[in-house]
């Protein structure tokens, strides 16, 4: 079941503003409808305000939604979500991209705030 | 023949507005000159309003234009047209890629209000 | 409904022995159990005896399955039984490749004889 | 000889403005030096105005251009300017591209007015 | 639980020997020491006997391996012992590609007899 | 017109038997059906006999099919027959590989005798 | 131990404005938590001031991290001040690739100004 | 040593602007301080003002820098001064880019005026 | 120091041979003539004997050698030696590649025995 | 000129064989014919004697031929010839890959001894 409460965080080891990019090449869910397993890539991109999230954390975060039925857009609305209260970024962003079903893969991403100048 | 009854939603999971991308790279319909199939890739990608797409739904949709003869730009804006009624949303593209005829590839797009910061 | 009739052969142009490789990017058939496409890629590859495939009439054939509720395995046999049976080659070699479905892709590989030295 | 007399239209399908991209991979012509060929590549990518230009006439067209000694530069200003006249679009783009002679590669872009928004 | 009752048989549709080979992308399975979640790629290749696996048994095969604890070898001998009681096949490999942990990323190998000719 | 007269030889530089391969990414003749370009790709290897083919006069040989109306098969056969000829070689090989017509690439491959262990 | 005073400059060779990238793809230095080795690749992207920063003392700076105990966060701001003090450039990019653990790879991006136009 | 004497020059062929690219895979200088050489990459891009670079004589002048020692930062900008005066250019771009020297590689980015529109 | 006795191994657990490779993208060492740091990938195959070696041991001794001044000739006979003496294994092979210096990339195989038919 | 007396051994490391392989992408010298310089890259592969090339010397090797006008066949040959009598190796292969010249790449392949099992 998601678990927001595995977060940690660390304070902002810099006072100018800078971005962090995590890409979790290995997340699983499942769909809720079939019940079969659901397999993506998450990229969370971020430029902090005063904490930063823990890498192994977010680890087990992310393999915390493993055997939970949960939609493509629920996915990437609740991380954003959870992320963007526990951090309170100056922007975020999660994009999740999905492996084909029937011949049909998928992209969502879901932002809050806008990032200065893409990178 | 380009069903769009096939078309199903369900309501938008979050209130903040994100982007939802499905890319089809399966799509075949026929030439209307010739007869001979013509094979590409639709790439969906939109902000939704009220509702979303049903993925399956959207799969048998794609279904429906096998055996249609039917030009690429007559598809693209078709495919447009079907989903911004269906669907009402903030903006949308819809990009087909089709394998070349005779050493010439092509590729169609269709948009329906803009983009705010490309993705 | 796949047709060997739609075959056409040309004499062999030359005298020594050499190779003769077609690749199709866009065959399609269905699924006999569900009734969904199958989209996939033909390779053919043979030695001709006294006579080669046209290439056109051999689209033509590929074609024929379009609509051809058939397995992979019996697509590939078939597909080598009928050339077998037009041009008598010295050896031949028939593989199918088929996109995904829920995550396992498929490949084919159906042979008459025994190529002397791969290339 | 390049011939625009080739080229044929057809009515534009759509009432709301969209981009069609040709991607001829296999155009070729003569260094109007040495009489040697070149060999390039063609994208084409214009917004229509009240008329697209039909895919197999824009083929011989560019088939014209085959026993032609005619410079890089003045090719892909000549494509624009046929099409231009031809088309009447609200904006169009012509890209060339060479393949090395001597270790350099060439890449010639031509516009009639400036797209909104690229893609 | 790693479950091959779920895998179902078809008789095979040819009297010549062909091969089949099945790519499952999207493997998981628990590291028995840590718990956390192993992610792999299954390369199945086989030559029939009297019987083929069918795709849909296959896959629900592969899922029951999601929440067992389970080392790389083992998974691999497990799914060559369980496919080759299963299949009598005249000859078998059996594949599993898995992601990097710290930096080293793996491949097993077993087989079942010698393919005769590599393809 | 195809023009074996425009080869020229110089000495082979070494008295062990060595591996040459020319690869001419821009091969174009024509369709004797249909009149159209077919562009290729056309890879020469080959074991030196007393002499090696000079790589201008070769350029200048292949370019002598630009406007010749001939099938694969012949153009393969006939750069075999032709080199063969001009240089009594150890062994020789020619591989043509020929763009997509309708969705198929084809590849000829022809020889003179036989590589001793494959590079 | 990362030692800025290894970095050495020389004039800056042109009036105008330029832009210089160095990409190392072998930086490593140590997670400080557990003591195992972290793998990764430093992108430096600035337009000089006065000074550019000579190549081989660069290396020779990034190589002092090697046995460091340092957060991927902070070498990438550590690198950005060390660099920013000793060139003051008119802007300068700092990012950092890592190679992922536990199925996460990460990258920070931390800069000094806005560069004018992104190339 | 680098001659720009070896430049010439053919009237722009068009009045409407547009962009010339000529990319040079076969770029080599001397490193000034070792005398080892150094390998790279020269993009040049510019929209021309009433002349363009003739194809061949750019290569020569390119060829003129072989045996000469002279940094990176040097060699582009020497080339935009070079080619700025010759051509007189509405804008012009050269990009160099250098293979790894002892895991570093790097680009050089200089410019005259600023490209309306990034294509 | 590379240290052996940092290994551990685990019963084979099948008795049907089969291969086992692990392949390791982080290697670091010294050159032991300047001291410079040097990059490569360790690829390791082998068929067990009645042990196979456990993945975090045989990760733990390769970081042994991040500090070691040794050639890459030595390393890769070293790993070769140290794990045909620790896991008896059938055969075994040992490829490691290294990253350019000056322009020259180099790999280095060792083996014990030979493999039965390439995988 | 291409000198061998650069070229420096050291004491093979292992009584075992094993294999060596140095790939040298910064390969030149000049055509004989025309002055042009020729860009390539060298493969160099052997089974140890008593002693192996030590690599700086290598390099220094190859860099000899910098300004020498020679044929890519006489290079190759004379590459091997030369490293054949310095090492006495147990076999060798050199492979020569040359960049294009008027659409034609080219390779050579010159050896002594025939290597036992490929890898």
């Amino acid at each position: 079941m998601p678990d927001p409460s595995l977060l940690e965080t660390f304070p902002t080891p810099a006072e100018e503003p800078f971005v962090i990019e995590h890409v979790n090449e290995e997340f699983t869910s499942l769909c809720p409808n079939t019940g079969h397993p659901d397999f993506g890539r998450v990229v969370l991109r971020y430029c902090p305000g005063e904490t930063c999230v823990e890498l192994k954390s977010l680890k087990l975060y992310y393999q915390s939604f493993r055997n939970e039925g949960i939609f493509y857009e629920a996915v990437t609305n609740r991380i954003r979500d959870d992320l963007a209260e526990l951090l309170k970024p100056q922007w975020l962003e999660v994009i999740t991209e999905w492996k084909g079903r029937g011949g049909i893969s998928s992209r969502i991403i879901a932002r809050l705030g806008e990032e200065p100048g893409k990178s």
